[in-house]
């Protein structure tokens, strides 16, 4: 089911055999959380070269229903994408102060947005990514909130481990009724606390989950805080499982968790940003909206062999995106999908070839120094930080008040 | 430059020769103002069959700007699309209340978004539209608006008359400085009322125009009045010159007007139809977002070969449409210009093969009268119908009172 074929230091290349295919690790995965990748096809995904990409279970319940996939035929003749289709289990979502209400060893008591009050079990979410006939499930996890206190940690961990167990036996009483391939991995917690994160990822490690992934990080941790969380559970998993970091997908991070022995990764970060015209390059990230592009003959990254690349301008690409037109999201999002799959390719590449950790500096050294990096550590960059700082500032605010309401 | 090849009564297939190639007529022009239509590439509209689309120079002329096409080296380069590029004047735009400052016989006296004020006059339109390098060019007309009196179609009509020939005089002299082979239709005037339409048809045709077109229709008028203004005007125009009506799009529409001797089409209808979730059908149209779609599992149009209806289902588009996926547009769009093209493509077989008229009462009975016309035209097709007609008001009043301002 899983293989490592090369190892380079820490950094290794594996396969992963699904129901759907084989993806090769490390791997990043485009986020469909309403079974569309923003702005994309599945077929657009699999032109790109993506192997896999990610929906999300608990959002689908909500709109258009689980029993809508299923009675189309599944998750992968739904939207048209004959790769690997993870699913999330929606653990993250659900605890959000758009839906929690309240939780119990249970499960979670939530509202949807016409107020209707359900509660989501671990049961429940392993049977609904069945229907949905994803390749790969996520067990129901609980995220205590980053800049909560020892108790919310501790909580979060045991309820954490108490439902991993729940989800994999109800996974093997129901894969055979649903006469399912899937996989499923379990999710350690524990913040940023190495005591915490080393207990629940032993706990998780235990349990005979087909991968794991580590959860609630990239959550507003500091970059320093992130990493060594990484190499925590990293170790302290069982080196031949597959190991998937939930939610990380900026280029650098990336490159720095693969050399801890990460192997897959999803986040919105490349499309999200294509959306708001950041575009990624090896020289670091630029804002294509900025006035010095609306004459610029030349593509968004010299030398980049994507169609957008290929046919367009920066300047047309600067127009779309000032005007808000439709294909501009889609152009920019195929530029920064590309990136993102070369990126991985090379990664892997370099693993092959035991040059990781040489790829890896030189990598990180051009993103942060190279020629869109400082033009993005100028005054833009300053706007961007402050308004991510006071976002994050914000949003420990409001989960700290949503908490303390519990 | 346009030849006549076939006629079947009033209605003709034709061949229009510009410097990106031949259409043949009657065809359908998508609508791509800011260089782009609607969630779809040019290569995309390439894609479904199209031979050419249409621009708009002042919308241009405001974002990105003139400037910024042409240094690029012109539209077709810098939106990627290697057919015939229409642009329209924006005459029509330029003269809604967001824009008017005053009307002058020298031009109109317009304001941007900015508040910076500007004089557009119909050299300058020309000039700017040599400067996109477009195929055909379309001259400033004036548009008296839908229910105001005699005296404004006269001063309409008369000012539409001066600038055509001051729009000739300065494309004849710039053209060659352009090195252009740049076609330019003159567009006659007069509203729904015969006198006026027949004296601005007669004193359009007698310029030597490449091709002649039918404004200031499909902005209010009934449909029987339209029909009336279609036949006065085709009628009066010299039968050899190739004949356009701007901004109508409905299929049943188009049917009639090239049963009339229309030849060119253009308008937003499929496209803005496509994101509001009204899809095309030989059999009427129906709303994709209506709650009965959730679970159908059959394509938009049974039968039908776009790329949307052989891979996605009814229950995939609604889902989307309704959860306001981007993805969602482009796939209800590439539905509806798909609809759009083959329509045109029966309709140039039909008249080459001599069975216009059968053919256009065949697919107005089936369009009028079949299944989805008949779902359409309960509860939905009176919602939509009130609403237009509370739009239509809306818009007489604003312009009787924006004109009454002056």
């Amino acid at each position: 089911m899983f293989k490592i074929v090369h190892q380079d230091g820490k950094a290794r290349v594996g396969r992963l055999q699904t129901a759907h295919g084989t993806v090769e690790t490390p791997f990043f995965m485009p986020v469909a959380s309403k079974a569309s990748v923003k702005a994309m096809s599945g077929s657009d995904i699999e032109d790109l070269g993506y192997q896999s990409l990610i929906s999300n279970s608990f959002i689908l319940s909500l709109s258009p229903g689980i029993d809508v996939v299923e009675n189309i035929g599944g998750i992968h003749k739904f939207m048209h994408f004959n790769n690997t289709i993870f699913t999330d289990s929606g653990g993250f979502q659900v605890l959000s102060k758009d839906f929690l209400l309240k939780k119990s060893d249970k499960g979670v008591y939530f509202k949807d947005k016409s107020g209707k009050k359900s509660l989501y079990t671990p049961e429940l979410v392993v049977e609904n990514q069945l229907r949905l006939a994803s390749d790969v499930a996520m067990t129901l996890d609980d995220v205590a909130h980053f800049g909560l206190g020892g108790k919310d940690y501790v909580d979060a961990i045991k309820r954490t481990h108490a439902w991993a167990k729940r989800s994999k036996q109800a996974h093997d009483e129901l894969k055979e009724s649903y006469n399912s391939k899937q996989l499923l991995f379990g999710i350690c917690q524990g913040g940023i606390r190495e005591e915490y994160r080393r207990f629940s990822t032993h706990k998780i490690n235990e349990m005979d989950f087909d991968g794991v992934a580590l959860g609630g990080l990239v959550v507003g941790e500091s970059r320093k805080e992130l990493l060594e969380s990484i190499k925590i559970a990293v170790d302290s998993f069982d080196q031949e499982k597959i190991k998937y970091l939930m939610g990380l997908g900026s280029p650098s991070d990336i490159v720095q968790a693969v050399g801890e022995g990460v192997d897959c990764f999803d986040s919105i970060y490349p499309t999200a940003n294509a959306r708001h015209g950041s575009i990624l390059t090896k020289t670091g990230r630029y804002m294509i909206k900025k006035i010095a592009y609306k004459h610029d003959k030349g593509p968004l990254e010299e030398g980049c062999t994507c169609s957008t690349c290929t046919h367009y301008s920066k300047s047309y690409l600067h127009h779309l995106l000032r005007t808000h037109e439709l294909l501009g999201y889609k152009l920019a999002t195929i530029h920064n999908l590309h990136f993102m799959n070369q990126l991985l390719n090379n990664i892997r590449t370099a693993i092959k070839e035991g040059r990781y950790e040489i790829f890896k500096n030189e990598f990180l050294e051009a993103y942060f120094s190279g020629k869109e990096a400082k033009e993005f550590s100028s005054q833009i960059q300053r706007k961007y930080q402050e308004k991510e700082e006071q976002q994050q500032a914000k949003y420990l605010l409001t989960h700290q008040n949503s908490s303390s309401k519990k």
